[in-house]
């Protein structure tokens, strides 16, 4: 908020001292409140606002689309993530990507030219089944993006309780735990009463009959019996990772 | 099926030596296909069919009802079971109920006065938490009152997973598993995971927001990833145990 | 538990003994608890846990992974099930799957090397229509691959009752029944009228308008008006094999 | 229609006469095509458009309304018919209605002063289960009020499947038939299937759990397997009654 | 039922005077009960137990499939309805189907070898939208098939009512009426207030956003203000013309 | 915007000529974009923004609160319009409100001290049976409040159709529909197709079975056919005439 | 309706002079009442009754289909507005559109030959991302068909909510706003506190996960804490734009 | 984990000496993994693993099985806190609760009575509308308990979204924000779209009509259009204070 005020008392300082005549005045003032203009500016804000550079989310978006967006980010020596980008979609620009590195599991694409103060203490992503893979990698490729060290615990399912048991240390260790799980969503409930840490739990669309695209995992985490858990959308495995990162940088 | 060859023989022999008139004859060949007169032939019928005596429902009954029905099995020299009967209820009929046990957390009324066969093997009823119980002791209450040895594992919810695992010898012991839970229902496939037997899964109401009175309970069950677990309605405890003594009794 | 017992107590002697140094024993120790390493390790113990041999879930696999997993099974030594495999892909890898099986109906994949003590006693498996087949067979076939005689009543939907009632006397004869139906799943009530052995009910996806992909089936089933009924995902015909081998095996 | 052209015919006539001012000329016009005026005389263009004399529906009535009305429409020589009238509304205005018949289980209230042709063929009431009674009597009550013989079959529910083809014969002896079903809703496809008559099927609010209110037997009834078979709204006796007499008296 | 008692007393004839042997006798005793063996004779019974020829529902079947059960009913000398007939699959048989008529628009095909008594009154088949057609059109090519004279009003959406009101003269002289409508479902409360004629309802699954595949018209029409509206599954434009026929035969 | 912009010249030309100090210019710049303090001055600001005085909701607030509310805003002057004001609270307070008008139908409370400039044209409100009379009347008095003559057409749902047509010279004189129907909810789209003016639909909770509460009355007029209907939560009179004073007074 | 005065004045006039018989008499009264015939006289009478000039809904229309009534309505010398028109299928006939305007985004066509009065006053048309801008233009493009001047604000979704601010004052100047969003349907709660004119707000099928196509944002919308906003259906884009024109016209 | 190998080495040492006998050890090794006995015992090792103590849920609990609850804590020496208990059941035990405090909006009872280790950074706890305070509180007195300072900031639904923008500077402040909102919900996307700390959304069951309980807020917050929102089931306050409580003080 400094900021504002700094930026406030020079605009009226040059205001007072007639260097800025009175239609300026009101229109940097303006300024301190609203963002203008096109759209470079406004993400230019967010990015101050909340903390998070630029993110490409390549559900909707063709090749081209992606890649011009990629090159201006780029271009602005910016960190570029970009999401849910089909293989077939990377094949067709994979020529012009330079120095860009694709993750297939988790459908991602990230380029880094800006140093990030790295974090020392690390997030840990757990998988019910294989099955759940692109979400959890989405999520873990997400916090390395953004410098956060990731351990996986993958195959963990409530099925074969013991396997997640058998790595209950590692867990321990980390200092935020992403729970991915489909069909029933139970696992962030046994995670959630093994550790102290704050668990983000995603619900997958993989399922079979009754598990309707992901509803019955939302519900099972929504109504786990563990408290500190916490839910994202189904297969939002970029947001868990996108919030992991904010909680492990505090 | 032989006892109906039997019936038609005799009929038709009957018919053919003169002893039974035309009229009678295709009567009684018709009462070997399909079953006429009153509701008491019937329920007879129904406990040589299906191999269970009958069961009074309670939830919807009046205390008046309840004793009539009660006292008309009594008569036959049957034993008696009720379900979902409501405290109240049975302190408005307590006194005419000579020798009929109680069971107030479970809401059911008992009277044995014909011996059952006992089964030797167990059932075992877990709880995920302390307000599934009158669901879980209506299952219990109705293997035991079928003759079957309960073992009762309470309070072993998965967010405290070491207390299930403490008693997996238990578990392991018994020849059929019912498992009972609310909110996310995750119980069952941690359970399914960790014994060979069959698991029956009971969701119950208990919940709180979006658990939607058991759905989310529900659909945790009918999803769980351990294979071998079958799901019974919402709350119906009594159906958990009436079968879990039809596969007890196999 | 016995088993960890003694392994404790091995462990224990050896240690005592001063066989065993201190690090080695408290690893030792940890191992009769938790199951470490790799997934093979894993899945040995689910077998030893859960008694079933490990299944091939199809779906979602390529050819080539499913010809993978198989190889690696049958290396072992173990018998194979891969469900839910599209007669596409059988195709790519028939030549390289000497002595499977497939089965076109069920869409299953069968191997057996190793001898399974066959179950004298049958399952039934009854279908509402013959739409419900492939889930119908799905289930007869993960039956007979645990070594279990499987009866097949077909096409006994309850808009023809007759159907039903005359083949009552072989459904009889069953230790389990398996009921599959779509559309309204009325099915397993009346079956469970009839019989006094464990239902496994299993809804269908089939059907139309406001079956809603299996969900109206679905509910017929958990609000059956027959005790004795259990209830499986929709399509889940594994699911109702598997129980139905585990519970006639009792 | 030809009553309006008639009435028109008169109109012009009358106009061309001149015995028809203008302005009258086109009111009457008017009045061939929309009907004006009071609540009354709308009404009584109901009873002629659609058959059915009035109904007083009593669910969110007080006594008070449900008296006047009552009064009303006695006055006018009709007959009444009310429906949801609840035993204690019934009890406060019991001493005022005069002649009027009450049924309690059914809820309704009936009053007959004035012949309607009774039809000679009968519509058969069939009920899966003693809870579904109110719902079945409504129907049946709405029947009999509108001059239909009733031949009620009670608790012939699916699981129980040779109470109901017991009675075939007299199911199939009724020339429209109302089923009313709770909980799986599936007794309309076994009639359905028996009977070679219009089918009305009654889903009720009757159940517990999943039947959630009435949905499972609505599902279960519009995914009948049995052609012929229409399906009311929940709990609504009186449309199935209605209905059946419209089909009764073709 | 007089069939089966004339079946039974000539068996038992037969048998008393020697002519049929007691095995034979039991087995045709049970051959008035039950039907056994193949789908023919099947299909047989059910004709004579609910009056209605074998329909073809050819949704999920090839086009083989329907020739190959075609050919049977025809060679059987029966007509032949199949719904559901895809233009491509028709293309694909048509050479071989001499005589039979295929209805662009229903997507249904008949043959009609064998006179039906013909209805004369007629069956009024009424359609919100022209996208409703094809739901419509099966409801009256059903009707047609089966003898019934039918009314077509098209296009008569409660948006712009007088294209109905226009009609009503039509619409009163049919004996039932059928009205197909997706988006909101209105319709059939507005016939249902003009018509004292039963009125059998069908939701289409036509319509945008939120008519949920036409969850919305199926609400709508369970809910319908007026009496005598029974309602179908969405789509089912059989089902309609089936229960149809059935009523205007009466 | 203009005022705030005075606002900000008048704050920059005090501070020019040293009449203001920095700290409180800054503190009237902000005072420019943010509303401070209580809560008081938001409603003020909220009034000036979209142009709507202070409403109370009754709903949940103790007859104590409203009074206190009540209170507030008479003595600052401006009317006041509070809804769901339930009878018995309404009995409560009754002594105290000098000059207020209670609408027991609408369950609503209004007290007018300054003159609203009257709209001359009309809004219409239409309800299609006398159960929605509640939420047509909180529709007609909010209209009424803010000043529009109101025209009530009441009961003209669409099962008797001729009602409405009958009265579609009054509909069409209004500048403004809303239309209030619970059940099947259709009547708007009939009124959308006789009208040229903007139509507000409110669905009603009123209606049995699988009206839902509503949601039966929200699909179908959420999917009405006629264009030009916008739809307000369910039983949201109070919003319907909120926004139809805003279309009137444009 | 003065039209259908004079239109029957006319005939009376020249029925009473003779000139007309009495049979064309009739008809031409029912003609001032009910549409007849064709579809081109039915749409005459809407345009006539709701001021709607002939829209073509292109979603399920051939490109055939679409150039027909097209040609038809041209040569008619009407306008055409055409919705939903794919890429694909204007290629496939852009060649016979001379003169019509093809809109990409909005997929949509217009061809005006017609002056319409022009309006002053604008319509604002508010998008919260820039997927939601197919829905968008669909209702700016149906705007400037029936002649509204439109302001575009796009991508000013409340996770950015300056962006929104900043222009707070075009917002402010509209005399109608459309509010277009997805995912959580939001923005029209933050634009209906910002203005004091109609909000229509149109949930679009953009969104993730528990989005379900476009429910949740529909959920959103009707349940706005602002007062005076009207929800449309899922992606309607031209029913508000329809409705905003109307609402505009005033 | 240190522990258990400390509990372990010093039991082997024991072992060794033999100052512990075989069957001891094996008990003492038991207990490392695995816990046993009464309820405190696991109660104890919740709070070790999971780092929170124990909380009394009241919802479903009488006052005496509070009070009872109350006590044994206090007795352990630790603090209490109980949650959703009715002002009723406070005031039946008010006067045995020496030194607790109870906070009525929030429904909560706190006893301290051992220090906690103050945090320094506060939690935001924001709420839309007045309705939703109890879950607000609940919230905020959650994070009081467990030492967190609360920053409240009330009444700040997006409809006067300058009632929030007006603080925003306090809500940068806070190192964890918690927004609770019901009706659409949408609080959430706007805060985090201001912030870049971790912001846990709370929907609440406070809404009308389609609200549905809470369903519509919380689709609402899942969609959140603004990254790093975080879902709570409908109305879970505490969770959501427990959360926050984790994560600031990582």
């Amino acid at each position: 908020m400094d900021e504002r005020l700094k930026h406030l008392t020079d605009v009226l300082d040059a205001f007072r001292t007639g260097d800025l005549p009175l239609g300026d005045t009101l229109e940097r003032i303006d300024a301190a409140y609203f963002e203008r203009a096109g759209d470079v500016t406004v993400d230019h804000d967010r990015a101050r606002r909340t903390g998070a550079p630029e993110v490409i989310y390549g559900e909707f978006k063709t090749a081209e689309q992606i890649l011009k967006t990629f090159r201006a980010i780029r271009t602005r020596g910016d960190n570029v993530l970009a999401t849910r980008v089909h293989p077939d979609t990377y094949a067709a620009i994979e020529d012009e990507l330079d120095g860009a590195e694709y993750h297939p599991v988790a459908r991602a694409l990230t380029f880094r030219q800006k140093a990030l103060p790295e974090v020392e203490t690390s997030v840990a992503v757990v998988t019910a089944g294989t099955s759940d893979a692109p979400v959890a990698e989405e999520a873990a490729v997400t916090c390395e993006f953004y410098g956060n060290p990731v351990t996986r615990i993958q195959d963990a399912g409530v099925a074969g309780i013991h396997r997640l048991l058998a790595r209950a240390g590692e867990l321990r260790e980390a200092r935020v735990v992403i729970v991915v799980a489909g069909m029933e969503g139970a696992l962030p409930s046994v995670v959630g009463g093994l550790v102290d840490k704050p668990v983000i739990a995603v619900p997958t669309s993989i399922g079979y009959g009754a598990s309707f695209g992901g509803i019955a995992a939302l519900l099972g985490m929504l109504n786990s019996c563990a408290s500190g858990v916490a839910v994202m959308n189904i297969d939002n495995g970029f947001g868990a990772g996108f919030l992991a990162n904010r909680i492990n940088r505090l």
